[in-house]
């Protein structure tokens, strides 16, 4: 499997092919889940580009059946670079490892290993065949764009990112309410392509009442719509009418499961209704919101495996004090305010030694503002207390 | 003036020395109030360097005598390229116009045209004198670094920068109150490198109450300690033992003038006391801070052209609310807290529209943390008004 050997020139094509497969793979964000999205690109045995291909939708061939279709006879003797290893199930198209045997190809270069007990195996089918077989090429890359698939399989909960847009002191509106537009246009179409990129997207009761947003996506080519979601703990929030229940995408309002059938007979034939525990368990409850976790578990047994949260501040502090944030996508508006709402409240975190530190992936420009995306820190509490000692009680301030 | 049909190459020296003159210049940045900063290089009659000189310290010699003593005979037939147009009255070292003259210099390259009525007139002086004299080169980059003293010319009061560490979610501290260490060393290294870069730092009498600070320079070789200045209206934050009153930086405490003499007894031989109205003018008003704008006409007769903000909320949302903030500094540090106080309150803006709009002109890493730096937007409404028109009250929300 070693290739150490190699020549430059053949370990750089199968780099840009496995480059080149990973940006394949990104164009099915958002429509093949339940399955991770997955690229492909088919080299001949000269180091030509053959074959292209990508998983576009679940029950839809897999990303190497594309790719060798399109490659033919050509795949004989060359190489299948591929973003994810490739699989060793039957599936409606049969093993993706079946199918590059049959194919010809002698050497199949994956990025990450496959971690579903279903599907894994590939690795070793190939080899077994004769079949030179690499992992890791470029696992980071393709990591980070299957990262809602991987987590979902991690955690067995959909992946969260939690999207907010907020003034540089961070407020997400004015003292009176209003907040259009604290972005720019750009930011905000920027939001459809996330929306777009996602299984569902969700908000809280507070911002179905206030804001009585769509949550479809508009101005996305050939996006998938995301299945719409509301927190409405109470049922009181989505009225007939809301925005969020015409017919652009599908609805799901979910509720507090110890509220009378009555509660949520304004929503039938409007919206499923999706009944779920208050936090804290049952019992004596009424002003709790709904249990986080249990939410996640049953959107994830919908197929749900990514999730935009997109607020309002009770809901993501919720989110945040059940650890339940993968990724945050700040939209930084330079602006100052000085009053309104934040855009994060009731996170359970009372002592700054009890924040959550995040990592800072990616700055990006968004017309004037600026797109901030971060990551929990791998390890928080180990990382401050590398690069800033916990000073002791009595200490001087430094300031 | 014109030198469209200068060689290239000769094009290039000039810019080339330019920047270094405009690189120089910043070194004066905190030691040269109330003076500019400057920078010069002196090229030979073959273009090579043959000086360099910045402006160290008020009183003492300007740039461009620095430069012209090190370049001695080669200035001959040679180009002065400097950051500010030579200034044309008699100091302590007399008119530079006329130490270029003297020097046998044959052009001179300025980047920004003196603005004051007591220094201008350089450029005419010297083309009077047969020099080839052209303006504007690098005008922005040079304009950049000097705009605490452009922007203390212009509105006669000193330049405000305003600095801030928060979380990613826009708190200052946690909701108990702790803020050690929101960002990190790296972060915090950085402002001692803005206050070495300002004549005064100033608090509020809130931060000087929580946080005792110090707010001296450490850690900047060479740095000249800035003036202390607390806005401590009613004189009950500053004690006596607070650390802003030792001995390492000149300290000022500002007062309301409807104070008795005896509120700032305890203040004598400690720290300066200065007097001033409060907002609103004279009158009943306890309970009100000070008047920004006579609080900076008081530090501008003082010789202070560059005033570092550090806090806390309330004092920032004063100077916000006066529209004396020339320039924002935000650290933010990737972290959520979910609660605890905002970086900018009581700023007078009650509705989006009235937000203060700025422009990022930087972003950088900072060790963990991010650095943003933004100015006012040059015509806030029409910029706004023409990338997202203020849409009718009824139109439907767009999210």
């Amino acid at each position: 499997m070693a290739t150490e050997a190699a020549a430059p020139t053949a370990r750089e094509r199968e780099r840009g092919a496995m480059r080149r497969a990973v940006a394949l793979s990104a164009r099915g964000l958002g429509s093949t889940s339940p399955n991770p999205v997955v690229g492909c690109v088919v080299l001949d045995a000269a180091g030509r580009i053959v074959g292209e291909g990508w998983h576009r939708r679940a029950g839809g061939p897999h990303a190497e059946v594309h790719a060798l279709a399109e490659a033919g006879e050509a795949a004989r003797g060359g190489t299948a670079v591929v973003t994810l290893e490739p699989c060793d199930h039957t599936g409606r198209t049969g093993p993706c490892s079946r199918a590059l045997i049959d194919a010809g190809v002698t050497r199949v270069v994956y990025a990450v290993a496959d971690p579903t007990p279903a599907a894994r195996g590939g690795a070793d089918t190939l080899a077994a065949a004769g079949i030179d077989v690499e992992g890791g090429l470029l696992a980071e890359e393709a990591a980070e764009v299957n990262a809602p698939w991987l987590t979902s399989v991690r955690l067995g909960r959909p992946y969260v990112r939690w999207k907010y847009a907020a003034t540089l002191d961070g407020r997400t509106a004015a003292a009176d309410g209003t907040s259009r537009w604290i972005t720019s246009g750009e930011a905000r179409a920027d939001v459809h392509r996330l929306r777009a990129e996602a299984d569902a997207v969700l908000v809280g009761s507070g911002t179905a009442r206030a804001d009585d947003p769509h949550l479809a996506v508009r101005g996305v080519p050939g996006a998938v719509q995301p299945l719409r979601v509301v927190a409405d703990t109470e049922a009181r929030a989505v009225h007939p009418g809301a925005r969020v229940l015409d017919g652009a995408a599908p609805t799901l309002v979910a509720v507090a499961d110890d509220l009378p059938d009555a509660a949520t007979a304004h929503l039938d034939g409007h919206a499923e209704v999706l009944r779920l525990p208050r936090a804290g368990g049952h019992g004596g409850g009424h002003g709790r919101g709904l249990d986080v976790t249990a939410l996640l578990t049953a959107l994830h047994g919908r197929g749900v495996r990514s999730v935009l949260l997109e607020g309002g501040a009770t809901l993501a502090g919720a989110f945040v004090a059940a650890r339940a944030v993968d990724r945050v996508t700040a939209y930084l508006a330079p602006a100052l305010l000085g009053a309104g709402p934040a855009a994060l409240a009731d996170a359970g975190i009372a002592t700054i030694a009890d924040a959550l530190r995040l990592t800072v992936t990616a700055i990006e420009r968004t017309g004037p503002d600026l797109r901030i995306d971060a990551v929990p820190a791998a390890s928080a509490s180990a990382a401050s207390a590398a690069s800033a000692p916990a000073p002791a009680v009595h200490e001087p301030k430094e300031s």
